[in-house]
């Protein structure tokens, strides 16, 4: 069995043209930008907008990058729908593809849904892919999908799966809850994701498997740096560093922000499109961001443009 | 311009196969009964679990319906997804096969967005259908969508596409929400439809246009009869029996609770399946439900089997 993929790992950002239609090429460079940059492919995720993409565009940007000879050991794109037809042709797809693992949201349009219900979804989801290489990383986002993965539905997924069920990225910025996966399954073959970087040191000091984060959009070296000296003298203050950035970020809605600081750097303003419902930073908005961030003395000077 | 419609519809319950798949065939049948019961179709909505269905599901529902020759002017499918060129396409085919109008969530991932957001999202919507002949029902139901429709985005909204938005269907389950509604847009051209029939007669004597309900799934004639005779002097009686039987689904999970009855009256066990992450009820529920109903003095006899 291959190794399990680890390290930073970027829901990478879609860029749309003027018509509203994804632009491929730039996805794709962006992409080997991150790669060059140590960090892997959690693209089709929640700051992709991927559900603000239909099926056949995110089967197109997956066939993009793999036409473009992206190692698919690198990636592990979001696959998670409300429907099972839907998250099984995009599991299906990627684990055929040779992919990492797939990040899976739980269906997220019905609210107060039990584990049980939760439990058939997964199941349902794996058995119906049936590919025995498929790599299922679990999704907790209970901030914007509501509903949430509990430890008891981890638990009872790995008994019934424990070789498809590979991890979970927890995006509930709720330390407790990442340290409770990781200590209630550390025996067992399960990689925990925080899904921000400012967990990423104490996570690796428990045992955790990197992290896969907004800002690995726009700061992917110094996110991987921490990744690969967490044992150092240096890496509380790198981490330190990283906290700083992350938090200029956080005081504006993330994934504009995220768009105007790769526009800027790119000079590129396609870059700083969204998709509705999602709205694009202002003027004031993305001049007050640049200036926060230089004076942080942040940049993404080696972009690709 | 053809007559708005109004009246009571059913968002129509989906019966699923063995497999899992839809039985169109049966899905054909309720939609005619309901219909001999002078019940419109809202289906594709939640209690359809329209979301748990893959797009090609929802198309090919759309057209076995037209298959059989149900009348679109009695059609009012939902068509709303998180993404535009899904919400795009089935409003487009709705649109063109001449349906009454299309039911429209939110794009309901992102939580928290603006109401300039969703201006754009169905602005996009709309402009992208591109058929003068689209009649929008916005669909408000903020206890699931979590994202809701706000009254300054429908008169937005309203004032900018004054023909294509026709009305909106609350399922706020708050009153003062919907008579809000209707006071605030008593004088435009625009239909409001409560989300339950607990509100029908009060929303009638308030210049509503109907109601869009659950339980039209089961008791479509009794809640056609209080929309017929809101004037008469039994409306109020009738009123009364029509809540003492919402109540008793209401205390089950409701769309488990729809098919059960269906499946119990039909004899048909195929149609108390739903898909994940909902959950049938337990054969304890199921008793009690029937018992339930039974004891007041409900029935489905004349359903289709």
């Amino acid at each position: 069995m291959a190794q399990r993929i680890r390290g930073v790992l970027s829901p990478v950002v879609t860029p749309f043209q003027k018509d509203g239609t994804v632009n491929l090429e730039k996805f794709v460079n962006q992409c080997q930008w991150l790669q060059a940059n140590d960090v892997g492919l959690a693209f089709l995720g929640t700051n992709s907008e991927a559900n603000s993409l239909s099926l056949d565009e995110r089967l197109d940007m997956m066939d993009a990058l793999l036409e473009a000879g992206v190692s698919p050991a690198a990636m592990m794109p979001g696959t998670g729908a409300c429907d099972l037809p839907t998250a099984v042709r995009l599991s299906q797809k990627a684990a055929r593809a040779g992919c990492a693992g797939v990040l899976t949201l739980p269906p997220f349009y019905y609210k107060g849904v039990s584990d049980e219900g939760l439990f058939r979804y997964f199941s349902e989801l794996i058995e119906r892919t049936g590919e025995d290489s498929l790599r299922v990383y679990l999704y907790h986002i209970p901030p914007v999908a509501q509903v949430g993965i509990s430890l008891d539905l981890v638990g009872r997924l790995l008994d019934r799966y424990p070789g498809q069920i590979a991890g979970i990225k927890d995006s509930s910025g709720d330390w407790n809850n990442t340290l409770a996966l990781l200590t209630r399954f550390k025996d067992r073959d399960f990689d925990v994701f925080p899904g921000s970087e400012v967990f990423l040191l104490e996570a690796l000091r428990h045992g955790g498997a990197g992290c896969i984060s907004a800002t690995a959009n726009v700061n992917p070296a110094a996110i991987h740096r921490v990744f690969a000296s967490w044992q150092s003298d240096e890496a509380q203050d790198l981490q330190d560093s990283l906290d700083r950035i992350r938090g200029i970020f956080q005081s504006y809605p993330m994934i504009p922000a995220l768009k105007t600081a790769i526009s800027h750097w790119s000079g590129d303003p396609e870059w700083a499109r969204v998709r509705p419902p999602l709205v694009e930073l202002t003027e004031a908005q993305q001049g007050s961001l640049i200036n926060e961030l230089k004076s942080a003395g942040f940049s993404m000077s080696d972009l690709n443009s």
